[in-house]
C-alpha cells in the first residue's frame, strides 16, 4: 500500500476521496490505491491434484467459520426467548444469507407440521376461511427484496456510556431478503371484508402466540403472507411455513408462523403492543403503533473488530435504509461530522430495502472519527443520537436510528463512540 | 377449490386469465380462486410449549429436505469433474440460495488457503501486480444481482426424444445471486494496460487450471473480481476466495478460483475454448467465442414432478432472462402455442438477471400443453426448439435457449414434450 497523497481528489475533510473513485475505474493508479505487489508466480499445491466433488447442498468455506450470528442471548430461564444478530461487519451487498438473518423469538422456534398448519381469516368477514400451505401455493404471488428490522435494534445505543461492541452486536437486528408470497389483500378479498373493518389482528403459532394489530390500509397496500425467503421456503427461525411481512414496518409486526388474521374494527391492544413495542416519552405518555422504521445508516467497515492496517487508502462501506421508501443519499464524514462527502450507492436502490454505500478514504494514520448520514426519498434525514434521545423516557429504547460514530486510534483499532 | 368458470376474465386459449389477477387483488373471489375452506380453529400442539433456541447459523426446515441440488453427475473415473443443478421447480423469486447454486467443475473444488492465494495481473501491462484477498477488500467495490448460466445448460433438449426429467434436471445449470467485488478495470488501470492489448486470458487455481480468453472491452465494461455471493464470502464451490464474473456471459468464462489475468493482444485459444465451449455447425465449421447467453424462459411450476391437483385455478410461474439486458415481456400459452397471454413480472426486473413471471390459469382438467416465451429489451424473442436446432451439428449442444413445452395429462401429471 503506497502512502501517496492524492490531495487533488479530496472532497471532504481528513482524506475523503471523490465517490467517483467507487463508480468507475481510471483514477485508481493516480490516486495511489496500490495495495498490490509485483511478484513472480508459483504454482500452488491445490492446483496439483483434483479437488472435492459436488454436494447436495453447498457450505461456506471453513476459513469463514467465524462469520456467524452474534450476540445470541435469551431471557433468564428460557432458551428461546431472545435474539440472535446478523454479523453486519463481515457481509457485503444488500442480501443477508438466510442462515445469518437475525432472529427475535418470544418463545422459541415452534416445530410446525406444514401439513397440519392452517392460516385462518376470521372476524369481520363475510366468509371465514382457512388455507393450507399447499392451497396458498396456487394463489397469485409476488416477490420483493426488502429489509426487516427489529424495533429494538440499536437499543444499546441508549446506554449512558458507549458500549464496547461490534457493529453487528450493536445493530445486527436488521437483515434483508427476497420475500415471496401471496398478497394478504387477495385472501381478504376472497373472505369478503365487512364495511366497518379497519384493522386486523395477526397472531402466530408459537407458544407466545405473538399478536399485533395492523391497520387494514397497510394490509391492503403491500402486506404479504410470505412463503419464500431468498428463493427457498422460509426457514423455521423465520416463520416456516408462513409469516406476515409488512414492508418497512417494525419486525415484531411481521408475525412469524402466521396462524390467524382476525379482521376487526379497532386495534386489539394485545400484550405485545402495550407492555412492549410502545415508545415511552419523558412526560410519562407512551406512543403506541409507531410502525415504519426510521431512516438510518451504519458504516459496517471499518468498524469495531476490523482493525485498520497501515495508513493509506481504504474502502469505507456501509448500509442505509428507510421504512418509508428508497434511500436518496448517504453522506460520510471522516472528521467527526465537520465535513461530509456523498458516498456511492450500489446499483439496486430498492424501496424499503438495504442500500449499500461506499466511500474511498485516505487515512493518514492519525486518530479519526467516521460517521454516515442517510437521507430518504421523502427528504427525511437520519438524526443525531441527541435528537433521537430528546423527549424520550430513560427506559425507552425502540426505534433508535441515530448517526453512528466510530473512532479510530493510531494503532488502527476501531471503537464505538458518542460523537 | 371451486371449479367455477370465470370466462369473462380469459385472455388466451384454454383458460389463461388476465395477468392483472397477479398484480392486484380484487378479482380473486369473483374469478373463483377459492382454495380455502371455512373451518373452526383448534390450538395446535406446537403452541403449547416453548420452541427451539437460536442458532449460530440457521438451517432449512426438515420438511424441505427434498429441496437439494439435482442431477449430480461426474465424468467416469472422477469425483469432481461434472455438474450439480439447481432445483428450479422448488424455488421462487429471483435469488438462488447459495447452497443450491448450480456447480460445474472441471477438476473438483480446490481447498484454497486464502492467506496464500494471490491474484496476478500479468502480460501486456506496465506493472505486473499481485493482490491478496485482504488487499482486495480495501479496493472500490460494487454489488449487483445477476444470473449465471452454464453454456451447456438445457443441452439435454437436443436429444431426439424428450427426456423424462424435471425442470431442474433439464435446465438447472442457471442460478442467480448478488455478486459483490472489485471491478477488474480498477486493477488493470493500476497495472497500466499497454496500447496493443485487446484481450485477457483468465485462469483458475483448480487442478484443471480452467482458462478462457475474454475481450478487454468486456473486462473494462462490467467484469468484477467477485469476493461475495448473496452477502457473504464466496463458497468454495463457487470460487472461494475469488472468481471472475462477467454479467450475462456463459458461465465457464466466469473463471472460479481466479489466479491469473494475463493481458494479451489476441485470444489464447486455450483447451477450454477450442475442444469445448465452441458451437459446431452442420457444415463442419465451429463458432468460437459465443459469449452472451440468449433470451430464455421456463415455466418452473407446474413442471414434471409437481403434479396438478383437481381442475381449477392455478398459478403458472417461471423464470426469464437474457444475457444482453433486461427482460421486457414474457408470454404464456396454455393451448400448445396457438394463443398467448402476457404474464405478470415481479417487481425487480434487473439487467442480466433472472426475472420471475406469473400467470393465472383456469385448468379445465383436460390434457394441455403449456409454454412460455420471453422477449428482452432489445426485442430479441426466445426461439422455438426447431429454430435453435436449424443449422447445428448433431453433437452441438451449447447455448440452447428454445421454448420449453410441458404436457399435462388428465391425471395432472406433467412431462417434458417437444411441441
Amino acid at each position: 500500500m503506497q502512502d501517496s497523497k492524492p490531495g487533488e481528489d479530496y472532497v471532504a475533510g481528513n482524506g475523503l476521496l471523490d465517490r467517483r473513485l467507487f463508480l468507475r475505474a481510471g483514477v485508481g493508479a493516480s490516486a495511489g490505491l496500490l495495495c498490490a505487489h509485483a511478484v513472480g508466480q508459483e504454482r500452488e499445491p491445490w492446483t496439483r491434484h483434483p479437488g472435492a466433488p459436488m454436494a447436495d447442498s453447498g457450505a461456506p468455506a471453513k476459513h469463514t467459520a467465524h462469520i456467524k450470528r452474534l450476540g445470541i442471548s435469551s431471557q433468564a430461564g428460557t432458551t428461546g426467548t431472545g435474539v440472535s444478530r446478523t454479523p453486519l461487519e463481515h457481509l457485503d451487498g444488500i442480501i443477508t444469507p438466510s442462515r445469518l438473518h437475525f432472529e427475535r423469538h418470544h418463545s422459541g422456534i415452534p416445530d410446525i407440521d406444514p401439513a397440519r398448519h392452517r392460516l385462518y381469516i376470521t372476524g369481520l368477514v363475510k366468509r371465514p376461511l382457512s388455507f393450507s400451505l399447499e392451497s396458498l401455493l396456487r394463489y397469485p404471488a409476488v416477490s420483493r427484496i426488502q429489509f426487516l428490522e427489529c424495533s429494538g435494534n440499536s437499543g444499546g445505543m441508549l446506554a449512558p456510556e458507549p458500549r464496547d461492541a461490534s457493529c453487528g452486536e450493536l445493530h445486527g437486528l436488521v437483515s434483508a431478503s427476497e420475500w415471496g408470497g401471496v398478497p394478504l389483500s387477495v385472501l381478504l378479498e376472497e373472505a369478503g371484508v365487512s364495511k366497518n373493518a379497519s384493522w386486523v389482528v395477526a397472531d402466530g403459532a408459537d407458544a407466545a402466540m405473538m399478536s399485533r394489530s395492523v391497520p387494514l390500509r397497510k394490509i391492503m397496500d403491500d402486506a404479504i403472507v410470505a412463503l419464500y425467503q431468498n428463493g427457498e421456503p422460509l426457514r423455521p427461525g423465520n416463520g416456516y411455513p408462513m409469516r406476515l411481512f409488512l414492508p418497512g414496518w417494525e419486525g415484531n409486526m411481521c408475525v412469524k408462523w402466521l396462524r390467524n388474521v382476525q379482521v376487526t374494527a379497532a386495534p386489539a391492544m394485545t400484550k405485545d403492543e402495550t407492555s412492549r413495542y410502545s415508545d415511552l416519552a419523558d412526560n410519562g405518555r407512551a406512543t403506541l403503533f409507531s410502525y415504519p422504521m426510521g431512516v438510518k445508516s451504519l458504516i459496517t467497515s471499518p468498524s469495531p473488530g476490523l482493525a485498520m492496517g497501515p495508513a493509506g487508502i481504504y474502502q469505507v462501506k456501509g448500509l442505509a435504509w428507510s421504512g418509508s421508501g428508497r434511500i436518496r443519499r448517504v453522506e460520510v464524514s471522516a472528521d467527526g461530522g465537520k465535513s461530509w462527502a456523498d458516498a456511492a450507492l450500489d446499483d439496486s436502490v430498492l424501496p424499503m430495502n438495504l442500500t449499500r454505500f461506499r466511500s474511498a478514504w485516505h487515512w493518514n494514520g492519525e486518530p479519526a472519527v467516521i460517521l454516515s448520514r442517510a437521507t430518504d426519498e421523502h427528504g427525511e434525514v437520519q438524526p443525531t443520537r441527541e435528537q433521537v434521545l430528546a423527549g424520550r423516557a430513560s427506559n425507552s429504547f425502540y426505534h433508535y436510528n441515530g448517526i453512528q460514530a466510530w473512532a479510530i486510534d493510531r494503532q488502527g483499532w476501531v471503537r464505538n463512540v458518542y460523537a
